[in-house]
C-alpha cells in the first residue's frame, strides 16, 4: 500500500466479504435470488434489478438493449455478449454495496470503463451486472510538492492534464515509452487512468506510475481485466512539465534501419520522451484519414522534452543517428499544434487502418519481443501478411518492442475471421519463440488464453488460477476472461 | 513473466510440488523425518543432513556451531536463531531437489545472501534449513541490445559492473533513488542483488529494475523476506553508462533547507542520479570514520549524470537553487577517485555511526513519508531524539521521503534496548500518520510485525495471509517473518 494507504481501500472480492455475504445471505437478508433461473446467461430477477436501484438510484440503472448492447463489447471484433444490466456508481460505497450485493447472490460483476479495450474484457461471458465507473470522475487530492494525484476511476488523462495545466505538472501524455524514458506510462489511445490500471498492461511503467489503487490487487503479469477486483481510486505520480517540446517524423529506407535508429538511440541515452513506429501501410492510412503529407515509408515519431538548450543537443545528436542509418531529414514539429497534429494522426492510427476497409472491424495483435528481435519479426510480419492476402498495417511502441499488427476484417466473412484469428496466433507463438510476450499491452481477455498457457506453462496457470481463487473464491469477478 | 519467461523458474513453495511431495512422503519415499522431535527447534535428524548432502555434496552442507551461528543473524540488533543445517546449493536444480526434500519432511526454509539485512529477516525463528545463496553467482546471460542480464542470486552489483565494464552499459550504482530520475534503483549497502529482490523492498525502482525473476512470486509491499519463494534468478535492466558524471556535497543551515532544494531541484526536473540527506551528526561520524573534511552540518550528496554540456547546465541550475535556499557552494568531486571516496562514506555511513559507540550494535529505522512531510518528520525526529537521551545519527534517500535513523545501542543494556525499540515504534506510527510506511525498503521482517498491521489493516493483512498460504500452503518459507 506504501505511503499512500490513505485512499479508500475496497475489496469488492475479498474473501472476508465473501463470508460476510455468504452469513447475510444464509440469515435470509437477501430474500431473492440473483437470477431468473440458474444456469441460464439471462435477465437478472426483478427483485434483484430492485435491489440495484436501491444501492444507486433508478437513472443510474438500466436493463435497456441498448444499454446492455452497448456494454456487452470494446473496439475488437469480439462478438456482443450483453450484461444483464448496467450500473453507473457514484462512489465507492456504492461500489462497495453494488459488489456485495452480486456476490451474495452470485452474479457476475464486470467492470467497464470507455469501452476502448481491444480484447473482449468487458463481454459478459456469463451475464451479470455491468458496473460503469465513468460517473466516479473526481479528482480526490493533488499534492504537488508529492508529485502526485489520487483520481478515481472515471478520470481520463485529458481531463487530468487539464486540470494540472496550472500547477507545473504533468500526468505524460499519450502514446509510448522508450525504455530510456521508463516513467512514460504507455497508454491506450482514448480511456480512462483507472481502466489502464484494471486493465494490467504488462507495462511495467504503467505501475511504476500508479503508485497506489483504491484495490489491494495489483496488475498482474498478464493482465488481470478485472478479474480480481474493482479499481475505485488511483495514486498517480506526475511529472515537472517540460519546459521545452519539439516533435518530429523521420522516414527509412527498410524497418531494420528504423529500429536500428531507436536501439542507437537509447544506447546514447538521448532522454526521448516516445518513439513510435510506423509501417508504410499506416504511413499511407494515415497520411489520408489525418491529412499528413508523410512519405510513405516506415517511419519513426520521436519527441523530445527537456531545457531548450539540452533539447538542442539531443536534436542534433538522433539526427546524427538516423542519418547515419539511411533516415531522412528530420520533420520538426516545434509548435504546439503542429506537434498535436502529428500525435493526434498517431493516436487516430487505429480508425485510420479501419478506413483503409470501411465497414470492417479490426483486430489489433499485441506481441512484444527484446527489441535485438524487432526487425526480424516485424519483417516476417509483413511476409506473412503478404502471403495471407489480409490487410493490415503495423505500428509500434519500438522503445521497447511492442508492435500491433491491425489487421482488417469483415465480419460477415467466416473464413477471413479464422484466417485473422490463425494470423495472430501465429504470430503470438513467434514472439514466444523469440522470447516475447504475446501481450505488450492489451491484456490476455479473451481471445488469448491459449497463448497465455504456452506462455507461462502449467504451473504459471496454477498458480495464478489459485491467486484468482483466493481473491475471488466464487468465481464471479469478470469469469470466463483470461484463465 | 513478460518477455524474460526464458529464465529458469522455480517455484519452491508452490501447491502443485507441494502435493508431489506429500504424495512422494505418503508412498515412503522420504523414509526419516526432517527433525530429530517433532516441535523443537533443534537439531535436525542424520538422515536428514545426509539426505540435504546428497542433493549438494558434503562440502556444500555444515552443522557447525560457527556456521549456523553466522548465519543466524544480520547486521541489526535482532538475536541470533541459528539453523539447524547451512546448505549451499551450486545451481537451481539443487535449490529445487532441497526445497522438495525440506517441504517433504516439514523443515522451514530460510534463504540467505550476505546477512546484511536489518530486520532480522535470516533469524531461524523455527530452526530449520538455510539455504545459502553465495555459490550460485553466475552471470547467465548479457542481452547488450536489449540492455538486459541475467544474474544469479549470488551476484553482487560491484561484480555485476565490473562485468559490464567494456559494455557501454551498467547496472545504476549504490545509493539512492530521487524521484525524477526513478529507474535508479535504491539499494541497500553491500547485498547481492537477488536479495534485493527477496527482500521485496518496497520501493518501486527496484521493481522496474528487475525485470524478471525466477520465482513466480512477485516482490510483495511490505517485503516478503523470503517468505513466498526463493528466488533464483533475475533479468535486471540495464542502462547506457554516462558519458560524464559530478558529484558534490552541500552543506545547509537547517533540515527544511535541504529538503526544500531537494524539492526544488526535483520541480525543475534536473535529471538528478543521486541524491542523499546526512544530518550534522552523522556528517560528524563520517568525517571521523571515513576522514572527510565536509562542514558538521545538514548536507545533501549530489550526482549529476549526462552529457559535458547537460552537466554544465544541470550543475549550474541545481547550485542556484541550493544558494537560494541558503545552501553553501557545492564542493564538487568530478574525479572518479574522489567521487568514489565520497559515495564510499555515505555507503560506509551504518558503520560510521556504529563507530560514534564502539561496542554498540546498530538498530536503523526505516519509515517514509511523502517528501512534503520530511521536513517536519525530521525536526520532530532530531527533538525526540535529544529527548531520549538515545545516540542516533540520520541519513535520508531524501529523493522519496525515506529516511533512517540509526541508533546505537548496547547490547547488554536491557533498558536502553527497550527505549531502542519504543523510540522505532513510534517513529514508525509518526510516519503512519503523515500517510507513511514503517518501512521504506528494509521490509518487515521480525520488528516490524505489529506496525505492519497498523499501516495495512486487518482486511490487508488477511488478504496476505491467504496469499501466503495459496504459495506456502505449509507455512515453511521462512516462517515467522512479515505475518
Amino acid at each position: 500500500m506504501g505511503w499512500c494507504g490513505h485512499l479508500a481501500t475496497h475489496l469488492s472480492a475479498h474473501p472476508a466479504m465473501a463470508s460476510l455475504l455468504r452469513a447475510a445471505a444464509t440469515w435470509g437478508l437477501f430474500p431473492w435470488r440473483g437470477y431468473c433461473s440458474r444456469g441460464t446467461q439471462g435477465e437478472l430477477s426483478k427483485g434483484f434489478v430492485e435491489a440495484l436501484k436501491a444501492v444507486v438510484g433508478s437513472p443510474h440503472v438500466s436493463t435497456a438493449a441498448a444499454d446492455r448492447e452497448q456494454h456487452g463489447h470494446d473496439e475488437s471484433m469480439h462478438r456482443c455478449q450483453p450484461p444483464g444490466a448496467v450500473v453507473w456508481p457514484q462512489n465507492v460505497e456504492q461500489v462497495s454495496r453494488l459488489a456485495a450485493l452480486c456476490y451474495s447472490q452470485g452474479v457476475p460483476i464486470i467492470p467497464f470503463g470507455t469501452g476502448t479495450g481491444l480484447e473482449g474484457g468487458v463481454c459478459a461471458v456469463q451475464g451479470g451486472v455491468c458496473i460503469n465507473l465513468t460517473h466516479m470522475d473526481r479528482i480526490l487530492k493533488l499534492d504537488p510538492e508529492d508529485f502526485c494525484v489520487v483520481v478515481e476511476p472515471g478520470v481520463t488523462r485529458k481531463t487530468l492534464n487539464t486540470y494540472l495545466r496550472d500547477s507545473g505538472l504533468w500526468f505524460p501524455t499519450q502514446a509510448q515509452t522508450p525504455r530510456s524514458a521508463a516513467w512514460w506510462p504507455r497508454q491506450p489511445p482514448a480511456p480512462m487512468l483507472c481502466a489502464m490500471a484494471r486493465c494490467g498492461t504488462t507495462c511495467s511503467t504503467w505501475r511504476w506510475c500508479c503508485l497506489a489503487a483504491g484495490c489491494f490487487t495489483p496488475p498482474a503479469p498478464a493482465g488481470t481485466s478485472g478479474t480480481l477486483g474493482l479499481i475505485t481510486a488511483a495514486t498517480l505520480r506526475l511529472h515537472p512539465a517540460p519546459e521545452a517540446t519539439v516533435a518530429a517524423t523521420c522516414a527509412f529506407p527498410s524497418v531494420q534501419a528504423a529500429v536500428d535508429t531507436t536501439v542507437h538511440i537509447l544506447q546514447a541515452a538521448l532522454p526521448l520522451a516516445r518513439i513510435e513506429f510506423l509501417d508504410e501501410v499506416m504511413m499511407d492510412a494515415c497520411n489520408r484519414h489525418s491529412r499528413l503529407t508523410c512519405s510513405v515509408a516506415p517511419t519513426l515519431f520521436l519527441e523530445f522534452h527537456g531545457s531548450e538548450r539540452a533539447l538542442a543537443e539531443q536534436i542534433e545528436r538522433a539526427e546524427e543517428i538516423s542519418q547515419h542509418n539511411g533516415g531522412s531529414h528530420f520533420f520538426w514539429a516545434k509548435e504546439a499544434e503542429e506537434r498535436s497534429r502529428l500525435w493526434a494522426a498517431r493516436h487516430n492510427a487505429w480508425y485510420a487502418a479501419l478506413a483503409l476497409r470501411p465497414g470492417c472491424k479490426g483486430y489489433s495483435t499485441d506481441v512484444c519481443v527484446p527489441i535485438s528481435r524487432l526487425p526480424e519479426i516485424l519483417v516476417q510480419t509483413k511476409e506473412d501478411l503478404k502471403a495471407s492476402g489480409l490487410t493490415g498495417a503495423i505500428v509500434g511502441h519500438v522503445g521497447d518492442g511492442n508492435f500491433h499488427c491491425i489487421l482488417l476484417v469483415d465480419p460477415e466473412d467466416a473464413e477471413e475471421l479464422r484466417r485473422v484469428k490463425a494470423f495472430g496466433e501465429h504470430l503470438g507463438r513467434r514472439a514466444l519463440a523469440l522470447h516475447g510476450t504475446c501481450t505488450g499491452e492489451h491484456g490476455i481477455g479473451l481471445g488469448k488464453r491459449q497463448l497465455l498457457q504456452e506462455e507461462v506453462g502449467a504451473v504459471g496457470m496454477e498458480t495464478m488460477r489459485q491467486l484468482k481463487a483466493t481473491l475471488d473464491p466464487r468465481g464471479l469477478m469478470n469469469p470466463g476472461k483470461v484463465l
